[in-house]
């Protein structure tokens, strides 16, 4: 008899494999300058600290043990450390639940938080990889537009007054990926608000709110209420080898995610959560490593967007990148950046065409484009051979 | 408006925090000889040769940058070589997937290859690991008993004959968790060939299969149909902390367990498995390595079963130990396990009563003991507090 794959015809339907991975292997040719990855830059890696680190976290038998479920103590300990800073109260460890990066705290939260059919609401543009989660959890989805001040709540506040009532917001309030917007600080007290008047959970999804350039972010939307469960990692200030993700929420909502967690894998591993740790707590050397990412992605960031501006001028807007990754630009004309991206790509530039991330907006006209990975010069070519490729 | 968490009430509902977790925390007083746990001896595990590879690893920048969905390439190669060697044909890289220990490789091929609804054959006693995934993924649960040959064929086929229909049968064919069993040869063919005739997929869990006492166990089951997907990890052979375990199924399998991975975590670490990578192509350091932790695992066993023997005689039954981590014992009066544990915690000396891997049998005057992590004279100190606790 021959053997069917269910999940192909059902459960897998509604994914697709990731529109940027496909691209990215598209993009490696060596005449190609891509700014259509997502990566951190690897020659930011603190290599010879980590290699400390592991050098010493060897030195104890127990760090090749299996660990806890929530996560290797030490390293729960940092991070509820980190995270009543970060927000203002004290964070309890039984509130910190450590991952495999945070896309596994957003896959085992949606599984937690979301019965089939639950309407999620997410950004739009918005992160491919919640985008992927909340499908394959069997949501509804529906799409909040980003401004230049990030989610556009009255929209938000529109739905529920017409009676929408989501289960989760998903928002990557700081630098957002795709849209490199942040959240304005008086609208992230108003998120919580709502949260806490309609009942429904926030995710704050925050991999880069370290990285910024010139002055930090707001205070996290997880500061106005505990109806905010925040995410965050270190792969992107430290390294994503690490596979260390976490996520602050609530003891009941940690306690539903490990028996999650038992089925999904066990545990994660208690030599690279020890390495974290001892990174996280190295705290002058960790100031010092976080401040050359700063500077270093605040360059290319500017560098990038002045050749956008002096190159295109009024025919694509751009925003203004205050730290993170990204920048989203748009074609003021009609440029279809889907048709432009093999004309690019002949002309030796990759970005990533802002239908990639759209939910309701169709985003024909806009491009995502990383500047992490490409120093100045290189960024500023880049521009070059966009001009060139997309020259009517 | 206060809020729910929906998936205690319905996903959860069928799962509990494994009984052998909650136990474990009881048992880790000084003063109990703990037989309960199913941990690797962390003396054994090669903390020197992995302080190596990975200083040798971090050598190379690409070790901390994220790594494809599949798994780093150097370790799928050296995997595919490995089960290629193991099944007696060529297993090709793209039939390798790498995943975060062999149980994400189970909770990623419960959501593959299960409807809601599905029917699963497990074994009687189940390994709990897998009985959580199959109750997550609400497939129909069915238990096939187990003898001193491993699962019961006879009746698997019975249960064919009457029209029952399994997506997949699960077994943990080689050293059995907790039932101490090996599924006998002839078996392991009759259920692959039944594979083929009835249209399911075998899941041979094999996490033991390398740790044999005085010869290798049989060919595994994978070796007689492509239908046989095989599961194993390094975690009872190197270190649980490297979360490196993998499963050999055909494309398509691997190509939907990939889509899944994305949503569930994005990738592996590039430094354990690098690092894994690198031992187990030490093949000469390996092999003596493995050697080691056998002659003491098998001197461990053979102490604990001649200690039993000598001290209930008739009145306990315990498999022969030919590899593997546990003995499941029985007793042939009506001593109740799970009411002795009490008695046995208070005369120092902790097991897993049968009850907790029970599924249709109930199992309530068995135990499984595991050998791993105590010495001989301490094996031999927790047999004398067991008879004790057990005195009529």
């Amino acid at each position: 008899m021959s053997l069917t794959i269910p999940a192909l015809a059902n459960k897998l339907a509604g994914l697709q494999s990731s529109a940027i991975r496909d691209l990215l292997k598209l993009t490696t040719r060596d005449d190609v300058i891509s700014l259509a990855g997502g990566l951190p830059d690897g020659a930011l890696m603190p290599r010879d600290r980590i290699a400390l680190a592991a050098e010493t976290a060897l030195r104890d038998p127990a760090v090749l043990q299996y660990t806890e479920s929530s996560g290797w103590p030490a390293l729960r300990e940092v991070i509820a450390a980190r995270a009543s800073a970060e927000i203002g109260r004290t964070v309890a460890v039984a509130e910190v639940f450590i991952t495999h990066g945070s896309q596994q705290a957003l896959s085992l939260l949606a599984e937690v938080l979301l019965d089939p059919g639950a309407l999620v609401i997410v950004e739009d543009p918005a992160y491919i990889g919640a985008l992927q989660v909340f499908r394959a959890a069997g949501a509804r989805i529906v799409a909040v537009p980003l401004d230049s001040e990030g989610m556009r709540l009255d929209i938000l506040e529109d739905l529920l007054a017409a009676g929408e009532r989501p289960a989760v917001v998903h928002t990557v309030a700081t630098f957002h990926n795709p849209g490199g917007v942040t959240l304005a600080s008086e609208r992230r007290r108003r998120l919580a608000k709502l949260a806490e008047e309609y009942g429904f959970w926030v995710i704050e999804d925050d991999p880069y709110g370290e990285l910024w350039f010139d002055q930090p972010a707001p205070a996290p939307v997880a500061s106005y209420s505990p109806q905010v469960i925040r995410l965050s990692s270190v792969s992107k200030i430290l390294s994503p080898a690490l596979r260390v993700g976490w996520l602050i929420a609530p003891e009941r909502v940690c306690r539903a995610v490990e028996l999650l967690k038992q089925g999904a894998d066990l545990c994660g591993s208690s030599l690279t959560q020890q390495i974290t740790a001892d990174l996280l707590t190295d705290t002058p050397w960790l100031a010092a490593h976080i401040d050359s990412i700063r500077a270093t992605y605040g360059t290319r960031a500017r560098a990038l967007t002045t050749a956008l501006r002096a190159t295109f001028a009024d025919r694509l807007h751009c925003t203004d990148p205050t730290g993170g990754m990204f920048i989203w630009a748009e074609f003021t004309d009609d440029t279809n950046t889907s048709t432009l991206l093999t004309t690019a790509l002949n002309a030796g530039v990759a970005y990533v065409p802002g239908a990639a991330f759209a939910v309701t907006n169709t985003a024909d006209s806009s491009l995502r484009l990383c500047f992490t990975t490409s120093d100045e010069d290189t960024l500023t070519d880049a521009v070059t051979r966009l001009a060139e490729a997309s020259r009517v």
